[in-house]
Parts: structure tokens; sequence; C-alpha cells
């Protein structure tokens, strides 16, 4: 596949790569999991335009963000309703606004992994071209004030390492979980310009679990300390390790080896060297959630011209 | 916490067991992705005659059981609505009627994690006993008729071991995949009584992804031939794997430590010898998932001397 890349010319390198060659001999391909399909949807007079893809784990998050894109873009007329694209299922929830395309992928790394190769598979099938993907998510924060947005410089997992184990046919895979430096350079100085909440460049560990997997006191098992734990994320920010989520190697590996440019915006739901539980108030909770969406709001707009 | 397991009396050997000494010290309990908590939640009031729980991926199939359930119990007047348990948040949805509760668990190991972590301390705090919990869902099968349903003897990991590695503070775990096999007879007992569709008792194979993670050759990301695809799942199927699904260790691995019996019915909407995408119809697809929930919702009816 790396070859493949390799050979690509610059023209190709702006469309979606599949790194599959057994696609080309299907007649039709289902995106079960959306409910959409090659033979049952016209997916480039659909999808054809989709510039931007912003990708969350929670649906109404998704659809609160294609909602306030829309009011920031002028496009739709306000109160009007984004219908979800995926009714026929409950998987995950799609929305779309202009150039815009906002999906949920649920927690986890086998969550998000489903909806990728499905969405990569969508934009590849609709012929888009110069897209940017970007994660909008929540986390937990490491040495940072609660609200605090981190750009993910590198996603490591849960050894600090920049990269992403996966199993294929029973064995052991290793890739890159690269992300584009110019991206979270570019997304760092909107927050900037925007200048309304803490924005850092960090590297994002990526976890298989939520309790245990991060450290956790609180979870139904648990078998180790509060110093153990502690001793655990003060390594993790010693090796830059700013936030903890649960997508972020998994969607940097697959839009690496797709030739998309991808970004990590995740806001910190709570200081993990000082809790774990999330007690925050809802609205407190709900305002830190609309941090990422602004910023890449902005972002957007300024690619746009809009700004 | 071995040991911890091994002193419990067989009185307690009855209450779910919390593998985790810094909950007694907690004051509150949030539990975050239900919206739910002590401090705010009366638990037992709400759930302490909860004697099965059944989960699945799909938030509307789960609904889907709880009207079926009712239903078949003769509980709560026919139309009626039952109301989400987690209305307050869109991560997981539940349902409950008598002594049956029913919670979505979305797709993959870190998602029915995190909800089996928040589900074993709800049902903790609210003092239930005697409880079992069963995961009703879909899956590919492996040399079986579509629509044939399998109760797992052992859930293996993508090299066929009956385990689940994990990895806590940065360390591999591995923990036992059993289930109940007392239990697992029971059910296939009911799917002869039924004698509705084809069920067997097999392995299950547990993946962390669903295109590649199990041979898939319609993944946006394959770069294995379809030969090397076949002998993967022949070797599965030589070893006693009769189904893949995505959640089934975790599940075994949380619920052996916690003290709860445990089993897994899935229906097989496919067969991975001979293909890769759901292309069943709609109508077909609905049939097939419903049955799994008719076996439980019979083997439910059988304990409570209602058959």
């Amino acid at each position: 596949c790396f070859t493949y890349i390799c050979n690509m010319s610059k023209a190709e390198k702006n469309f979606i790569h599949l790194c599959n060659p057994h696609l080309e001999k299907m007649q039709e391909d289902i995106l079960y999991h959306f409910a959409l399909g090659t033979g049952t949807h016209d997916l480039p007079a659909l999808f054809g335009d989709v510039k931007f893809v912003c990708v969350g784990g929670s649906p109404s998050r998704m659809k609160a963000f294609i909602t306030y894109i829309a009011g920031e873009l002028g496009l739709g007329s306000p109160g009007s309703e984004h219908p979800n694209i995926c009714a026929g299922t409950d998987r995950y929830a799609m929305y779309k606004v202009g150039p815009v395309l906002s999906v949920s992928h649920g927690m986890g790394i086998p969550s998000i992994s489903i909806m990728l190769h499905e969405l990569i598979k969508l934009l590849h099938h609709a012929k888009c071209s110069n897209v940017t993907i970007i994660r909008i998510g929540t986390s937990g924060g490491i040495g940072l004030e609660p609200g605090s947005v981190v750009i993910t410089r590198k996603s490591v997992d849960a050894t600090f390492k920049p990269q992403f184990e996966q199993v294929i046919l029973g064995k052991s895979v290793i890739r890159s979980t690269d992300l584009d430096e110019q991206l979270a350079k570019e997304l760092m100085q909107c927050s900037k310009e925007i200048n309304e909440f803490n924005t850092v460049i960090g590297n994002t560990m990526c976890t298989l679990d939520f309790y245990e997997g991060q450290g956790r006191l609180d979870g139904a098992i648990c078998l180790y300390t509060k110093e153990e734990k502690l001793q655990y994320l003060r390594e993790a920010f010693e090796s830059g390790v700013r936030n903890i989520e649960m997508e972020s190697s998994v969607f940097a590996a697959m839009c690496n080896l797709s030739g998309v440019k991808a970004a990590v915006v995740c806001v910190t739901l709570l200081d993990r060297l000082k809790g774990d539980q999330i007690s925050s108030s809802h609205d407190v909770l709900v305002e830190y959630q609309q941090r990422p969406q602004k910023l890449v709001g902005y972002f957007i707009k300024k690619r746009l011209g809009k700004v």
C-alpha cells in the first residue's frame, strides 16, 4: 500500500485513497452501518461537495454542531431542522450543510473504526477532493485547567508510543499515528484569534478503556493504588501527554493510510491529577463541549474566506 | 481480588461483587455515561428488583426488546411507551419493566466496557441479588446458515485463545473469558422447546475491528488476499469458532470478576465463508434480530414460572 501511495500523482493525492484493491471488483458497496450504498444512493450528488468532515462521539453533539456551523456560514434558515442522513440505522448519525459533514462515531476505537471505514469509502465513491477531517471530542486532561482545549500533536498508546497496534488475520500490525502538523498549527492560530479559552498543542493518549485503562479509581474493578495511578499519570505528563481519550490513534492511522489531512481537537472535562469523576454541573459541561465546535467553526469560516 | 472472591460466603455470592476497595470511601458515585448517580437517584428503589439484565449494541433494538418482554410477561398496558431511564445522555439507552432491565452498549469492547463498569456499580448500589446478564446481539457466522443463533461456549480472541488482554497502567493483563456453562445449556434447552430457528453452542471470536480485524475484503483498507482471509476463517472454524462479534470477551471477563452469571446469544447475519457484505433485505434482517430476543424472552418467562 505504501508503494501505491508513492505512485500516486499529485493530482490523485487530493482525492481519497482507498488502500484496498478488492473494492474495484465490487459491483455494489453497501455501507451497512450508515444505511447507505452505491446501489441505492447517488453518493457523488449527495456528498461530492464535502470539504470538511467533523466527527465526534455523541450524536446529539454532532447535530448541535451542524446547526451551529449552518448559522456561522449563513446556510439554511435559522431554526430549520437538519435531517439525519443515516436515519435508516441507529448506529451513527450524519448531518450535512454546504461543504460540512458532521458524523457521530460512538465511543472507543472499534466504534470509530467501523465509521471511518465506511466514511472513507463514502468520500471516495462521492469523488470528494481536498477533504479535511477533524475529530471534535471530549477527554480527560492532565495538568490542565478543566475546559482547556488540546490540539493533538501525536496520538500515543498506553505506553506513550506514537503508534496504533491492530490485529489483522490474528497477527499484530503496527501503524503510524502521525497527524498533519501544519493543520494543528493552523488550528492553534485560530484559537489565538478567538482568544476565548485556553488551548494547547500536546500529545493525546488513546486507551481501550475509560476506567482501568485510564487509571481511574472509580470503576467496578480497580486493583491498583492511588499512588500507582498518580505515578502513571505523571509519567504520561512527563512524556508530553496532555489529555486522554479513546479514538485518536485509529483515527490518525486510518486518515494517514487514506491520504486525508486530519486533526484532533478535544476539550478536557476534568484534570485527572485531581480526580476521576466528572462532577461539573451540566451547564458547565455543555459550555466546555462547545469550545472545540467554536474553534473548528472559526477554522472552517477562515478557510472559506468568511472571517 | 481473587482472594476476595474466595472469601465471600455463599450468601454474599448472590450479590454483585465490586472488585474495587476504593469505592467504599466515596461519598457519592456519579454514573456519568448513564446520567444517574447515588447522590441524585434512589437506586435501590429504582432498580432493587432487577433479576435479568439484557444488553445489546443498538438502542432501538433494546427498546424493542423491552416492549416485547413487557408483552410476554403481561406487564404494562399494550402500546404504552417505556421511558428511557438514561434520557439525560445519548451515550446509552436503558429501559425497565418488572425484573427486566434492557440496556444498549454501542459497538466494540471499549463502548460495552464503559457501560458494564457503570451497570455493575448500579446493580451493586441498588443491592440487587441473583442477577443474570445476557448479551443479545448480532454477529457474522462461520459455516452456519444466516439467521442461526449462537450461544457462546467460550469467547476467544483473534488468535482463538479464551482470554481477554487489557492494558492497565501501561501493562498487559490477561483475564479469563469463561461464561456460565449451566446457563448456556439452559438457553439451548429453551431454543429446543421453541423450535423455530437453528441454534448451536459454539465459540465466539471477539475482535477490535469489523473490517480488517474480521478478515473482511470490503473495508477502506485491506492488504491481504481472499485466500489468506478464507484460510484464517477456516482455522477459526476448526478451533470451534461459530461466530464473530466485538463485545463478548470483555463482557465475560467483567461479569466473571463481578460474580454475575452471564451468557452471550447472538444471531448470525451472514456466513463469512460466503461473503462480507450484509446484503439481506431489511425485513429479513429485522426478523433475524428478533431471534435472540425470542429465545431470551422464553428463558425469562420459564425462569419466572410463566411457561
